[in-house]
């Protein structure tokens, strides 16, 4: 069992939170990782399953929104054309998203042998942030198999922290990595679950802030710390929901991760490749037409506030979930991150 | 009856045609004009109606596509946020955009006592375009009775050519204004219609096709015209449509107004503000939340194709109706713009 | 002299701020009122001179971001091919939009006699927020002669809270209004001012956070206030700079805006139309070319954090003195809105 | 020696080409080629090369236009928000997109040590059309070699029509492929040139226009066609320029392939992922900053029609260029594609 943000008594917002706090709240979608810590080689992959059938042929309501454009992600020129999802999405390093974009490829052709010979091609998705400092990127360690194994050990109950490709991630100078949470939100109409992923690579020390403290100022002191250090790396943001929203709806929720990234201190420095994908489970799109006018649920306009609310502070405590459940980390050259564990009985 | 570009035995694409061969073939969609024409005065208001009933309450799924951004059409923000249209769209010359604005509001709000009360505001859908070469637009003759006026006449079988907002414009160095066209498209779930409304004062003379035919050459050799005119002046789509469709899908379809402009001879030039709104009448969007989820219909994305050759070709029949209805006008300063009829002799 | 957010003690960041601690410590720029406060008529205008010269002749490059476009401002798509101001920017209530867009064009006629004659036409820029709490919108109290007070008092050490556009707005539940200020940041190339001018009219009580404190909960027990009103009401950001920049550039640096409103407690409420102009005097655009290739200064973009960390940092705080400066107000049907300051005691 | 469109007589629009007619006539612009043509793979590789010197130490002003989504490339959002082109660019199959990826990045690693190690990462540019109907794609036949291959053998004088990635292309139901031409333009302040090179694999015969002629009717007929094909398939377009423009203006430029691709016949379909690249060498951004201001060249946006009408142009010539170079060609399953060229007699 890990130890998260809450069980140190911080509580974000007022929400409540699904059942495990995490993305997997919301029915069907399940994450797994392959984990690479071997020396200098500090990196690995994450893959968030939107539901456990062939999501190609029943796809999901999906959405892209870049916040800042300093990235390498792939699939979203699709994702904002058509808004929808169509494979599983994978995090990994920014050096292996050629890799995984081929393995992912890969895997979609064997799941759907009409690919290429009766019907189109398929649009991978795949997230990325640079490990550098602590990982030999250059060694380009992710395979093929850690795809595969990324993919085939999806669970609900995940870990989080320095796994996946959140091994070998830094943020707000500290270790970064795997973070997630969930909110429920009740309307008349019923209950529904907002889950959030985040990759966690951003962010300067100085500007940390837990729960509305200033952090990083308490925690450069304890470092005797008086570098000051841009905020880049980069995080990817996945939001999930089981809420009846058209593509626009969920772009709009989405968004409102941002909301939940500046208040944990981030001011989405020039090289932090912000982007952030959501999908909604509520609505499938079927990959082959019957002929039918389709019919779509979706909330009206009015009801979005809470899902906005949601988002923000779901993603808020992601992050921090992703810091507080990382362990301290040596990488390659002695580079060393510590974990937020380390400090949390000075703040 | 006036005679337009197939009366000269011109048709554009394959697909049939509504009734009218005008937006108002999309049930619901009527259109108006004020024409203010009196000495160097050559302008006007030109109203489209969605629908026959109160477009705030019932708002229509919308979208608006910014081709070439120089232009001041008002409204667009909200229209992109939120995917609806809740007034008449309006099209005026570019320094009446204030008046229109303000008048429009009016007419909002004594429809809809509850605005700024117990509800919020309105988003008003102004488009224009600078018709100064035919009038005087430092004049600005446009007053809030002309914008009544265009609301209030709006029919099915309105007028084209140089009426309303049309009255001074200038279309490939010929006489522009109002034009309109249609065409139905057919599925197995159903038959739906395709409207557009151009408002045209785009293109240069050089460069106009007419059915693809190289028109402006041999209309610049019978003018003796040697200058080279840059595409200027701007162009405003209005597409309707009672096709189910999400606004993502919407945005789409409006998007192929661009490939009927291009057609006609237009790269789009730096000083055209080319801007296309639509909306589909097949799911209205109540400004009330009723506390429930709501249900859209909407097609296949497979379905699409049709709906994206019907907007092109409509446009560029649209386009062609607005020069050809147009008689010949003598402007301030004696600035004269013949009319295209003038020529089809030689075409 | 008004008593701002530092007078209480709370410093936003550790950048240093401008002389003035305002958007016009930015050389060129002033700001202008009109305060319409009269029983239930609370509302006004409020003018941002980018520069002193004619802007129009002399455009500063300019962008625009919307951070949700549940709003009615008016200019943004020719702002956003072109890159480019060419007017005063006005901010005023959501239903004098057309009023204040025919008045800056009216203005703008006057100075330019070539405008509609041998030069095209004039994008006007007006930002909006709705004050029917306060105000009775629908009286449509703005007229043309404000619209020229606001122009013609524009001074740089302007005033700031429930004045101009600002007299009727409702930030965070409590009273809002206009508030500025401003950073300098330094490079071994120079020193540069960022400057940011806000008109606040949103935020929900509950969310407040006061330089990381959560104000609202504090507040809200003081006013034994149980209500959950959602964030709505919109927000205009302006940003100046004389930092030399492309309009690319400065529309990343505006965006960080959207961090200092939501260290504020913004989560971007579904209606509020959230919104930011900015500009740079460093680069002037001519309106009228030379027949020669311009020459343009920029940062190298590994310059831009600073910019960024200043606008998220001057914005957070204009929304404060917004705020401080403010005082309680009581407008139609008796609605009251206390100001900020009344609780500064408990915070 | 190729025979392109023009030695059938046929001239699109009346600026001037280039030289060679092909992009390479950008100064520092090459081309290469990878060629599979074996059997039932039919596939390849392009490399855009913007200059001979290391792209990543010297950016180029770089942009991109999406006209349609329903396409994979990879790259464009850092394009987007950085406005520069720091490596090659590739053109491959829709499934070959990660190989290409990772290969690029492989190249772009081996030429700059410090990647991953004293500065950040790389972001690899991968354009794509889906070649399936003649290449057997799920082979995913494209290997690191390749890409190596047509890196390495860049030259101004590159071949035409079924060769590299245009080896499987499709184009209004005939043989498609790689295909080029160049405008110069010229004003008071010097002669520059527009160079573009496409990759067609969009549009349906029945839409085909050869230069304003209905030719896909004339070929349907000749082939006793009487299928009604969906445009589908993709285009990827490439613009080069040494024009002075900011990535803001060459965003505006590449926009006008669109008008090219339009009056080939193009409705931009459905399945029809068209992505436009560009790039200028007129400014070079370069990658480490020499701590003082940079100084952009810009022309004035009054000049830049020339240039609008040179991209358009441009296309059109280069998408038959394309087709009138590329031999009828067998490829899987007997799936045969005709030459245009066979059919030039008729039209």
């Amino acid at each position: 069992m890990q130890k998260r943000i809450r069980d140190f008594g911080l509580e974000i917002g007022s929400l409540e939170t699904g059942r495990l706090n995490k993305i997997s709240d919301v029915s069907g979608v399940t994450a797994g990782h392959a984990t690479i810590d071997d020396g200098p080689l500090k990196t690995g992959v994450t893959a968030i399953l939107p539901h456990q059938g062939n999501v190609f042929i029943n796809k999901v309501v999906g959405a892209v929104h870049v916040l800042n454009g300093f990235g390498k992600s792939v699939g979203t020129i699709q994702l904002e054309e058509l808004g929808a999802i169509e494979t599983p999405i994978l995090l990994t390093n920014t050096l292996s998203i050629g890799t995984c974009t081929d393995s992912l490829i890969d895997y979609m052709l064997e799941q759907n042998p009409e690919i290429g010979r009766t019907t189109g091609t398929v649009n991978p998705v795949v997230g990325e942030c640079n490990d550098m400092y602590l990982n030999d990127i250059r060694a380009r360690a992710v395979q093929s198999s850690h795809v595969r194994e990324a993919l085939t050990s999806a669970v609900t109950d995940f870990h989080e922290g320095g796994v996946g490709a959140g091994t070998g991630m830094k943020c707000f100078g500290l270790k970064g990595g795997i973070g997630s949470s969930s909110r429920v939100i009740s309307y008349s109409h019923g209950s529904y679950t907002i889950g959030v992923l985040t990759l966690t690579n951003f962010g300067s020390l100085e500007q940390l802030r837990v729960n509305e403290k200033r952090a990083g100022h308490v925690i450069k002191q304890r470092l005797a710390d008086h570098s000051h250090e841009p905020d880049k790396g980069s995080v990817i943001v996945v939001v999930a929901t089981d809420l009846p929203v058209s593509s626009r709806q969920l772009k709009r929720i989405i968004k409102r991760a941002g909301v939940g990234l500046s208040r944990c201190g981030s001011y989405i420095g020039n090289g932090s490749g912000d982007v952030i994908f959501g999908f909604s489970t509520a609505n499938q799109v079927p990959h082959h037409s019957d002929g039918q006018i389709s019919r779509f649920r979706a909330i009206h306009e009015e009801d979005i506030d809470l899902a906005f609310l949601a988002a923000a502070d779901a993603t808020e405590e992601a992050v921090l979930n992703s810091m507080i459940t990382a362990e301290t980390v040596t990488g390659r050259d002695g580079n060393t991150l510590y974990s937020l564990r380390t400090f949390m009985e000075f703040l």
